[in-house]
């Protein structure tokens, strides 16, 4: 228990998982409106959308309008995500972009095909690449993905031996050109991890390189990303990506082997750690009220609890009397 | 960790808590068939109603028509809430009532007020007299309910003495009555636990109690259940209420301050179990369909997640390629 950390923090993935998945395009104003609110938040970075081909991904044809209509705050950081140069170098020339370099690894021949159109094998070469251009344009390498860290819905289990190669890559990645190690972010991207599983896995990673900074970016999609979670503070991660009001999934669509669903939920995993005194620098209310505009924008219920349940009244509320429940 | 229990038991509350907080009055064939089909998943108790006032809880209005309309399972218990001696001769002289007999506590006025028109100290008093109708009726006492024992919504924090006074007359009563310490039910009834308190409350039970047996009622209120769930597995818990497709809270009237939210997903909490190497004794398939069935039978989509995202696949799928995600 003593492992857990007194701070946590979140990146926000809910602008680009939320709507990347989404058929429906829903008016910038109204994209820019849910950015801006979430800069309001005190979270530290937004990952505002994607620079993909805009067939594959239609939500994220007008991404640099998005970026360029957004209100910035000076201590926000606002990211992006692109899956090869092209997509990097768009984010480059993008007003208000807050170039966060990363690599990019996976697990499984199977999904890397699926966004990449390349092998596993291909992907680690492309890697080398990234880094050249990284280190061309002076971008620091601040993480390293590596996608289905825990298991794959299209090939099936990742056995821990198949995540460490991906580690070792990434770490002898850093030593051969001479970068300094990124955080190291363990992806459970479509929700195979179970609490014994994310402290066996982080666990082996410390163990081998006990000088590695890691996150976990997690995804309810099966219900325990919250123990998921809680497993991982108990490792002394500090560091996870989530999504405001659980974006991610959709609800009309999301039975089996459909999609995958929303990443564990911002302001429920920020009130569990204020609940038990890690700080995460984010102002809980103002969250909820970006959870509660998402929702408006979305048009249907989502999967984040806190929103609709209030948060914990302190003081005696006798008067007010408007919440039971027989049991 | 060593004190993860190799095998968890959960009672079914679904039937009970999905319903009583519904307006809709489900046609009795279809709450009768939700019931036998969570007596076919391997589930050994279910809790199917309340006899409670028809005229507060109009839904459970033909509880003894339900009990009597389902098909028993000699392997399964059907078990049933009451508030008073009215409603326990009621499910004593109803066919297919288990009666699994129980004490219930209150931790604030406020909410034992609203329940049972009366005070946690009359409440109290009340106990005794039920404490005499089981013995008189030759029925063990199995459990003890204490409700809000992590916090109420009407009244605010309740102080972990204040939790403790309830677990003291409980024991007292036992030595007193001369009847077996009955298993000890902390309930989260409506979402004010985390992760930390979990284990601070159970530790402090075990502390001063160590031969008092513990389960946990839970709720997902605000989105930690789950955490709430694996934190209580950590310090040795084998027992929980919980419910199919984490009935009890209804997405449509959910927002703050108008009720509380529902139990901890019975399927999903067990899909975490079972991961993890954890004997539960269900069916998961068999309980997913039940999910299902009742989502069907709500009309709207529940809060579960494992029915909508499925299991995972584990033997490689890359025929399939039905799911992916772009991170």
């Amino acid at each position: 228990m003593s492992d857990i950390p007194r701070a946590v923090i979140f990146h926000e993935e809910g602008p680009r998982e939320g709507l990347q998945i989404e058929k429906q395009i829903f008016p910038l104003s109204e994209r820019i409106e849910l950015v801006n609110a979430l800069g309001e938040t005190g979270l530290s970075q937004i990952q505002v959308g994607s620079f993909v081909n805009p067939k594959a991904v239609p939500s994220m044809a007008d991404i640099d309008q998005l970026f360029a209509g957004i209100t910035p705050r000076k201590d926000v950081r606002y990211t992006a995500l692109w899956l090869n140069e092209a997509g990097f170098r768009r984010a480059m020339s993008t007003q208000n972009v807050d170039i966060s370099a990363f690599l990019m690894l996976y697990t499984t021949d199977a999904l890397s095909q699926r966004n990449n159109n390349c092998s596993v094998a291909n992907m680690q070469q492309r890697q080398r690449q990234w880094v050249q251009l990284y280190q061309d344009a002076g971008k620091p390498i601040e993480s390293a993905y590596i996608v289905t860290a825990f298991g794959c819905n299209l090939q099936g289990e990742v056995p821990l031996s198949v995540m460490m190669d991906s580690v070792r890559f990434i770490v002898d990645l850093s030593l051969e050109h001479g970068f300094p190690l990124p955080r190291i972010m363990l992806a459970d991207t479509v929700g195979w991890a179970n609490p014994e599983e994310i402290k066996r896995r982080v666990g082996a990673v410390r163990e081998a390189y006990p000088e590695a900074k890691l996150g976990l970016h997690l995804h309810d999609t099966r219900g325990i990303g919250a123990a998921n979670f809680f497993a991982a503070l108990q490792m002394g991660v500090d560091l996870f990506d989530s999504s405001v009001a659980g974006l991610g999934g959709c609800p009309f669509a999301n039975h089996a082997n459909s999609h995958g669903a929303g990443n564990i939920c911002t302001e429920d995993m920020v009130f569990m750690c204020e609940e038990m005194g890690i700080s995460t620098g984010v102002d809980l209310d103002r969250l909820i009220e970006a959870a509660l505009l998402a929702e408006r924008m979305f048009g249907r219920s989502l999967t984040g609890k806190l929103m609709h349940a209030g948060r914990p009244k302190r003081a005696p509320l006798r008067s007010a009397m408007q919440q039971t429940s027989l049991n």
